[in-house]
């Protein structure tokens, strides 16, 4: 079982709070993030430039989440029920945060899911950061710690 | 107009992201986080502590708005609007994030506004930053500035 965040921009962007998070999650799954390189070029050749990328990196088995703000919202409980299912069934879980323009059509379809969080926008730095969290979150409410009360 | 963002914790708990976030939030309406004592008692007298400390600083005109997970949910061009309502009508719109054992009935109360961020459960130092970024994102919006696209 392995859990992969993925996301456009610079490796040197992963902040320490992701690493610590990262460290914790793989306490009870290997997980780790990766940086996909940002396509340089004008909004809708991005897009598809950078879903070619990702989609050459998965696997068919790989179960894709795509946190998309129109996507599913559910419950940090609900989170965790369902990631140890797509991990046991598929074995890969793999998230997605999209670039600066979002994720192509291409991406989305491909994907098991969308995952949205809330109706609000967030930036891209900060929707990974929350992804983090919400994996960490869901290992834990899984594994019966006290983290989620 | 002002906004006032309080939580319970230390000063310096004030990270360096949201420092940069209140000093942009101010260039539209001054801004100012401010650190509660935490109460050091168990879990009920705690949030009933901290519920005195906080509502002895509110002014009775003051709009408050709490965060809470079963508050309100709202896309952010929907806030940036409630937001500038409130800081027109109001003056001060002071937003509050719960304590470890989150906010007493007494607070909850008292706000004028519930607000969630989705159905997740986030972390309170998380909450924070997604405040901090949802206020400035609100400002952006109002002030017609691409940040929010």
């Amino acid at each position: 079982m392995k859990i992969k965040l993925s996301f456009f921009g610079k490796t040197s962007e992963v902040t320490e709070r992701e690493k610590e998070l990262l460290k914790r999650i793989s306490f009870r799954c290997p997980a780790e993030m990766q940086a996909m390189p940002q396509a340089g070029v004008r909004r809708g050749g991005c897009k598809t430039m950078e879903a070619e990328k990702l989609l050459s990196k998965l696997d068919s088995s790989d179960f894709l989440v795509a946190l998309d703000e129109k996507g599913q919202e559910m419950t940090s409980v609900e989170f965790s029920k369902k990631l140890k299912r797509w991990l046991t069934e598929h074995g890969t879980v793999h998230f997605v945060v999209g670039g600066a323009y979002g994720l192509s059509e291409s991406v989305l379809k491909r994907a098991n899911v969308t995952l949205s969080f809330g109706r609000m926008t967030w930036t891209r730095e900060l929707a990974r950061l929350m992804l983090c969290e919400q994996v960490y979150r869901a290992g834990e409410i899984e594994g019966g710690s006290n983290f989620h009360k």
